[in-house]
């Protein structure tokens, strides 16, 4: 399988102006959260990408791309009809390939030498089939991911098979259905947020926006559990980061995070540091540039 | 004197994403930086705000002004002539009246109950002239701004008569011209990054921007120290923190600042400090939402 397209969703109401934040990446290079990601597609051997923005982003969001903005194309969803009718606005762009799909609130930061797009994309092209990466996550904090059921594969550690998907299920529910042998206990394997998906996944999504009532929206999760019906479709277990951007205070977070597993680390460990000593005894701190 | 008036100068071509990134403000709340200066010239008593932007930004930073949009204009600076030529901009909207002038790449913290822009315009009010928030610098990393000379008003600790001011001056110049008897040996008193001004700076400014040769830029501070030499002209001494968000970890360092200034302190202590034990150690951490 051969993935070069990938497929970002920037269009939920909350998560509008998160794209354009900007973060100092791990090179100690200034960029936007929507660079950033754009480069974790490219890294991992992506060759367009395209963003789903809400109306009107369209043109603020391309001036933030950087050196990359050739290779990016915007869809606007025109209707919030849900993430799931999101990702299918893409569907002339993606046509009959196989794409990564990445969210645009979230930022990933890779503990090892691999990136953590490029890592799952080598997986998915060897295994030939779509594929998510996935997290254990305790049970307390679990109801706001999708989360998945399925069994781990003999003889390889981190992947699974998935044999179903819910969105956020309750704790009866998982335990009745998602738990997986291995895993530890009072935990979930749950979306990391990046998906390598094939074709298939339009065709689904299609069938349950037709099929929604008025008021409802499309999610992704139970496309996804048709999708494991239907076809193989694996996960792996990531040991990386992740960071939800859009939650309070994710993107200091993931600043702080980004700065301390980077170039910079000595520097921006001293001088936080310092401030966070001054600030959290309560000391008035001196006037600075 | 009456200040209902603030012009904020976000027109810097190394500036133009800073009034769109968000902060959690020290209620808790999040908004663009753009918003949070306006709330501080709102605080302060100002009804209108004039914001001076580059080419094409006055159809994006509307977008990011929360409740406030209705009491900001737009005012495009259509040449790149410099700061002074940038605040030059707003003069139609400040006509014959004093204004409070902040720049858009810099956050104020107060130390104390009152907003900083709050007390310069009341201390404007009170003594009826142009004044400078200023805070003492040393030498060292003092060539990055606009320097004072003058001197300690009788009975007032923090109120300063200006008779000079330099921009970027060299540590001999500082040392022959800029020298305040009282400031602590090594130090000079730097702008802060807002002030109060009277109509005669738009005067200044309008013969300094006629006398530009091609490729020069018109900057505040040779006005301003035009202004000393024709008005009473006075220097604020702040106590208070201000970050300049367009520095390289600015606008973390501003977060963190805020975060540990406001109501949100416990809660953004005790994540960073386990954030950063875990990465100050080298310890991978876990995933985390």
């Amino acid at each position: 399988m051969v993935i070069k397209k990938a497929v970002i969703t920037a269009a939920g109401k909350d998560q509008r102006k998160l794209p354009l934040q900007t973060l100092i990446d791990r090179d100690g290079v200034q960029r936007s959260v929507l660079e950033i990601l754009v480069r974790e597609a490219l890294d991992a051997g992506i060759e367009e990408v395209c963003v789903v923005v809400h109306p009107g982003d369209e043109h603020t969001y391309p001036g933030v791309l950087g050196a990359e903005d050739r290779k990016v194309h915007f869809t606007v969803q025109e209707e919030s009809l849900g993430y799931g009718h999101a990702l299918y606005c893409a569907r002339p762009f993606t046509g009959e390939d196989a794409f990564l799909h990445l969210v645009g609130d979230h930022l990933y930061i890779s503990q090892g030498d691999t990136g953590c797009a490029r890592h799952l994309v080598a997986v998915a092209a060897q295994e030939g089939c779509a594929i998510s990466a996935v997290h254990p996550v305790r049970e307390s904090i679990m109801p706001h991911y999708g989360v998945i059921g399925g069994q781990r594969m003999m003889g390889r550690g981190d992947l699974y098979t998935i044999d179903k998907v819910m969105e956020k299920p309750t704790p009866t529910e998982a335990e009745l259905q998602l738990m997986i042998p291995g895993i530890r206990a009072g935990h979930y394997l749950c979306f990391f947020g990046m998906h390598v998906l094939t074709p298939l996944i339009m065709d689904i999504l299609e069938e349950s926006i037709r099929r929604l009532e008025p008021g409802q929206k499309a999610n992704l999760s139970s496309s996804l559990n048709e999708l494991a019906r239907r076809e193989q479709y694996l996960g792996l277990e990531k040991k990386d980061l992740r960071y939800d951007v859009g939650t309070k205070y994710g993107l200091l977070k993931a600043q702080i995070a980004l700065a301390l597993s980077g170039r910079d680390r000595e520097q921006v460990l001293s001088e936080l540091l310092e401030l966070f000593a001054s600030k959290a005894s309560g000391h008035t701190g001196t006037a600075q540039s």
